[in-house]
């Protein structure tokens, strides 16, 4: 699973088309100081309970951090070029919705999945405003530096 | 090299803080109808001629296949786990940038290199607005699919 955090003033979202057979009811959304994760499902990322918990509480550490005040999990197929399956990642990302939402509480959003996505973000830019990481199921996090 | 194209509506982005020592001018800027390439130059990419004409020959394709007026070079670290070093980042972002001014014309801009940067994106959400690409030297392209 790739991840990219964007720490942003304003983020919303509108579905566009349909991108994929599989794929989520459409819905619009917007969320204020919100720590948008962009993720990618990739091929050998699974719902392992423990996997998506882990996940998740990097997410929320995150969001701690910067001190946003909602999460939007964000489906988003352009940080790999080794994509799970639509079902396995549309599954994935329910799950790690889940996740999010019973460490976070209120103010979890999710995008859509499986639509071409018109979105509109403010980053904010400062250090911790936008960072990636790597997660792969059973090994420790790889984490990215800033540009 | 890592490549994700979007094509914003409207994109302006603003330098916050020095984030490496080698960095460009701080400068801030704003483009409409842009194709927005957000870049991470990895390990093994070189400032050759060859490979960046025909990186940018992939720029300008995309940006006439989507009707986009400018395009803007967006150095972005977040894209690859394998980064070049900044010295060779920012040489090779410099080259892109002169290669897609010379097979584009005006309305070509680039991003300062170095810097944590607020920036603002409306993305159009059309089915050619999110690509992403892989491109070696040496190497044929590598493209990914839609979400
Ligand atoms: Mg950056
Ligand atoms: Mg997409």
């Amino acid at each position: 699973m790739r991840v990219l955090y964007i720490h942003a003033e304003r983020f919303s979202w509108e579905p566009r088309e349909p991108a994929l057979d599989i794929r989520d009811e459409p819905s619009s959304g917007a969320a204020s100081n919100a720590l948008v994760v962009f993720v990618s499902v990739e091929r050998g990322d699974t719902a392992d309970e423990g996997f998506l918990k882990a996940v998740a509480g990097d997410v929320v550490d995150m969001a701690r951090r910067v001190k946003a005040a909602s999460v939007v999990i964000y489906p988003y197929a352009h940080l790999s070029s080794d994509l799970a399956r639509p079902y396995v990642a549309r599954e994935v990302l329910d799950k790690l919705y889940e996740a999010v939402k019973s460490q976070f509480g209120d103010g979890v959003y999710k995008a859509p999945f499986g639509y071409y996505k018109a979105f509109e973000l403010k980053c904010l830019g400062h250090p911790l405003s936008e960072l990636s990481r790597s997660f792969k199921p059973g090994e420790s996090r790889s984490e990215n530096k800033a540009e």
